[in-house]
């Protein structure tokens, strides 16, 4: 199958000549097959904010623009007057910062792709970045080059490494300008951000560009098609790069090698682009927050909850975690991580490669979500039924053959099963042979 | 059961008088049952060595010893040369601290006391204490009373409230000439350490004097017999007051209410005086690690099965936990502590206010570990058996009574049983139906 | 003579027209007149060096370049190995920045223009520039518009006020790429240069522009001509405006209002252009230099020889002295302005709005340095004959008018004096009735 | 002269045999003579207070006990809230303390002793003292033994070494409690001061015991009888250490070895004592303030104006300076100094080894002050008279031998002079042949 589709793109690609820098030309570009394979991503929000590491990464603008009461308090108790954020710099210390630990992490947690916020809102790059004179992780705090670490070990470790990247600056006076201009100079995007997005590719040849803070201006301000047209047309990752659809006002939920729309959107429908659920662990905030409490956290049921229905209905899923200015990432985001490798473990061959089948969530069970791959359909079911048998509603019409075999994933042997009218009932093992704690997946040959 | 021990203790009490200062003396008192009761505990390590908060709470030895490659390292990586371990005090912030918020997690957790660093080895006094000029949480760090507000919210929630002091201190050069003396003189004690234990209870009033650091002099040098004296017979805690056992060279293992021997002493057999598994939920440290990972932390299971062997065998757990110089404690460490508050919500019936019964582990299931409490033998059992019968040796006896009921706490319902020549066959009810996920507690009626 | 150069100057001016961006027509302009009457500047060196404040204000480059042991040393012995200069920036800390202060301090030292380094070769803006995000005087350290604090200042107590402004940065990747292009590219000039110093002049609006750091390439990549002729016909200091000579290769000596050639230029003799000799009060530092010792300051009359060398040879002299990074002007560096002051008050005459003399150097007498106004000669002597009578030979035509008067300034009553063939011997005042104490001026009718 | 006061004080020393620790024997112990021939020494002033460096080394106290708005205003403008004064103990990093430059200045300057404050009221001592953990210039900040280092060079210089010592400690609260208690218990002074002075006394063997802050207590509270006992029998600097008067309640002006009285204690007339007169170069500080300004300074003229009066008068003269937190002496400072050394340079011959004359100040000329050495009476003249005829009354019978010998220290050949009924006026050389510049010494033949 992902031969096939890899076949197919690459055909597509021939056909297709070069990309235009407008969007009917650049929507005729084929998703790269990795992308729809992959399906589960770690998304790390990592910055000068992890210093504060207070309420969520937009603490400057809240700060600045006055609208936090908590994070008012929170400066006027611990920092002199006058204390600015750019201050914060010097304290993002990064001492345990070790990409290869981490990358060992996310690919225990079965995730085929990691994004990095390689410069947020605040404007820090995380690289040392040409463009970005004092205010890069190279010049002050880490003195290290992160985005070139973690990219290293990321690929060593077969992931797909991805950046994100915010095209708009709070306080970039640079880009203020041009606002005041209504946007129509340029100064911002042709001297700061087209070149420092080409140094990033070029530089780290990422396979994910993940745009954001694209809101205030159209795309014509961000010179955004013509960066996408170089982008597939010449870069050195034309092939394999994806990126998301937040270019420009109206862009986003249309535009783009797959869409995000929203942070944790999750339709629990079929979409029809590819998209991607970006969210979080901590259900507060992308950067870490040192005063999060065990509460503020997933549970293992409720990331997989999301997982289910987002891969369901075609989705990806960009788990977010934040690491602490030292570079830790947090035992709990460690332990939620590896309680969902050891879930994938078991049950990844259900997620994988799959692809929507042609119900997404049951029609008579709530808690169960299909996707299907080669002859396989997967029920992937979010509770334990108290009798042990699950009942399904979607599969009846599999189940009219009679010889119809059902197992559980990470347990040998058939399941017995009965069908009714408009259900099945399918008798589950026992449930102490059961490895699965949280989920189980059901794999039903069509 | 409760009552009647509280009325012969309160008549021991009034048989004996008052207490001299030696052991023999000493070793009449009897224990106060709210120790025995209680089970569970946790313990706090936080001072100074929570700022580097690296390797251990013994960071200071360590460094200055020149023990660890790592802390050199360490060091010389992150700190200007000439740098000392007073400095850190500076950063000890402890912004986050919230006593309710702690206390709270703890009574969550089912602990029935606290126990926290008053005074480690450094010598930094977490009150504001006469007796340490500028080495205090008041006058640097923290700016706070941290023993005052933590004592006052654990009594709140219906908790006791313990201190941890060390009697030695590694670099305080009146300790080190009284060394140099081979502690013929006894300045640090007079002057120090006797003046800063009768401040601390005299100000807390705490329910347990945890007391450590004593092994490198008797207990006459200490004048330990002479402070317990007084703690016995005059200190406003003499009624509930207990105290261990480390109080001078030859002492730890023989005297103090209760013992604790070594640390994370867990002997796996039934002691003959009252002792306490002190021990640490990060395998390796005492003190918060910011670069611990998952790994070095303990599972829930590994957690439940050092609780069912130290209360089956007489002991009470002592559950460690190190928060981070913010003040905060780890999500990591707030899920283990909920995770056992959850079990004990089911369970703790087997466990608190029990006693040891006959047979500590079971003859033929080396999984089970049994208390007792008025007329109920309980078996904690760390395994769930796949065939879902439980088998049992050491409760024969009981079933030879063909009415024995047995249940399984957390559920409703007798279950069936088989007696055999040599054991006791129990049927499980279906695991699904059954709240606990770790470990199970089976009540027997004798 | 004040008024008629003022007149003749805007004379040039309007049959002048307007200038072309080149040499020989920028040369044209004449000097606005205030500059040549000021004599006397105050130079001050304050930015993110002043936070080491060692060595000197190139500290940055001296460690990169690794140039300095003592640098080396300093830094090895004092910071965490990794410590970047980005992050002295923190500490600028400026609290005791008193511009009224500061301004009340140059007026009483006689000075009639302050020039402070707006921007030296660190690139760090000390004004909240659009051009220098992160890097400025506003976002981090002293939170403040220093130039535009201390402009108002000086303005107000009659002074004119000046910046200093490095063309290139050391260390700004802008800058860099285009040197490695050997200066084809000019995207630093376009975007940040030209920008910034227009942003200077026309927020601040300076009567001094004191280029610097112009010697690694030609005034064409610099665009220095077209700035110029900006600044000459556009700009809102067009009438009152002087720049100084460091534009780009070839070009200091040779163009612009004055000419500074190097530093502390001083050549002793009668300069075709009108020149400014830029010196320190620390022989050995731009910058404040925290251990520097009383020897490395000039004394009195080490100051006020190279003022009267400098004045009677045409030039300005502009003073140097390094606030530190609280803002302080060290209290040596006070006396030494406030020496100069006292002298200034009763010399003043001889100094201000004078002009070069025929003779510079007395041609008997070496202490000896003349200027002249209005129809005076001015002798300034470095030194107190032994006996009394001063000795000269360059002003012998002068007296053979049997009724030239001369007097000693701040010493009311004309002096006796004799004539020989070839020198004027001029019987000084009883010393003791004398105020200056350590250089004379002698005031001849000519 | 120095011999026979040496011979005839050992001799009162063999005759003595021992003192006894109450006031009438101690008071008995002749002036070591060294004290009296050295006239001049230099006060430092260096501690934690010398961080803040603002408004006095009185900073804790006047903050705390909230008497000055503008230390107020200082630290919410620039600390966080709840910052304490310990924590400035982290930034006294002393890195250019030099203790050989140091005391070559203090050489230079024409000190005979110098005195540190090896302890200030705040408490912390500048030495590892056994009796300060972590409270000492070893553990934190400068990480050295300040009073060691700087003891050995100054000895190594040839100066004696003195070291000022505070009783009381503001906020030591074993001090508080005796206080308190109405000084009823003494747990402070025996188990702090006393060790700490022996130790200070032993480990550094100063010449000097500056003691201070006794003004609380009576002298029987501190010990002081003792201790002096112990310092003058038994002590290893018995034979030449000198005390001065602040020794409890009652004690100041009346007794000890030389007498204080209050700060810059200048009578204008002899006393019956031994005394001095401790004075600072920084009108309003003992401690450096770094945002001190010229005007603060006491200029030449009006240290020179002490320096006659108190000596003139029988005193010494103790002349403070505060170095910076760095371990810098400000040029400022070194400058005064340097100007005092070269005026001794020229006129310490009538300042060292000198006596108290019958008159002290001039009858007729108030500028005037007079000393005696073997056969000459020394005037010291702070002004130098208009006409060059210097008119003195106190000497006209010294004058009345016609062959009478006056000279001008610093120069050459005899003066003449001239006798009327009650004055004489000599006739001073021209000033420009005399080489001070702001008092002179004659020197009168008797």
């Amino acid at each position: 199958m992902y031969k096939l589709t890899l076949v197919l793109w690459w055909c597509a690609i021939l056909v297709q000549g070069s990309y235009q820098p407008n969007w009917d030309s650049l929507d005729t570009r084929p998703l790269p097959p990795w992308f729809g394979e992959a399906k589960i991503g770690i998304f790390l929000h990592w910055g000068v904010f992890s210093v504060p590491s207070f309420q969520s990464e937009w603490f400057w603008a809240d700060w600045r623009g006055n609208t936090s009461d908590l994070i008012n308090q929170y400066m006027e108790s611990n920092y002199p007057p006058g204390f600015t954020y750019q201050e914060f710099a010097k304290d993002f210390t990064a001492e345990f910062f070790n990409a290869t630990q981490w990358a060992e992490i996310f690919a225990r947690a079965g995730a085929r792709y990691v994004v990095l916020t390689s410069k947020h809102h605040e404007g820090f790059t995380m690289w040392p970045s040409e463009y970005s004179f004092n205010w890069n992780s190279k010049d002050i705090g880490p003195h290290r080059d992160v985005v070139g670490e973690l990219g290293v070990e990321i690929k060593n470790f077969g992931l797909k490494f991805g950046v994100y990247h915010s095209l708009y600056e709070w306080f970039n006076p640079m880009y203020l300008a041009d606002k005041r201009n209504h946007f129509a100079t340029q100064d911002f995007v042709v001297n700061k951000i087209i070149p420092e997005m080409k140094e990033l590719v070029l530089n780290y040849k990422p396979s994910v560009i993940w745009s954001d803070g694209d809101w205030e201006a159209n795309d014509t301000y961000w010179k955004s098609t013509e960066f996408l047209a170089w982008l597939y047309n010449e870069s050195p990752v034309k092939d394999e790069v994806v990126v998301n659809d937040r270019w420009g006002i109206g862009i986003p939920c249309h535009h783009g090698d797959f869409i995000n729309c929203q942070d944790r959107y999750n339709p629990g429908q079929l979409q029809k682009k590819k998209w991607e659920n970006a969210m979080t662990v901590d259900k507060h905030s992308w950067g870490f927050r040192r005063n999060a409490i065990l509460s503020d956290y997933l549970t293992p049921l409720e990331l997989l909850t999301v997982l289910a229905r987002t891969i369901s209905c075609g989705g990806n899923l960009l788990i977010n975690v934040g690491p602490s200015k030292e570079g830790i990432i947090n035992p709990i985001f460690e332990e939620r991580l590896l309680q969902l490798g050891d879930w994938l473990e078991i049950n990844g061959e259900g997620i994988y490669g799959t692809q929507h089948w042609t119900a997404q969530n049951d029609s008579v069970n709530s808690n169960v979500w299909y996707t299907q791959k080669d002859n396989f359909v997967y029920a992937i079911s979010l509770e334990w039924p108290q009798d042990g048998n699950m009942v399904l509603g979607s599969v009846t019409d599999i189940f009219k053959n009679a010889d119809t075999a059902v197992s559980l994933l990470g347990n040998s042997g058939k399941l017995k099963w009965t069908l009714s009218s408009n259900k099945v009932e399918i008798q589950l093992p026992d449930r102490v042979t059961v490895k699965s704690e949280t989920a189980w997946v059901l794999k039903i040959k069509t």
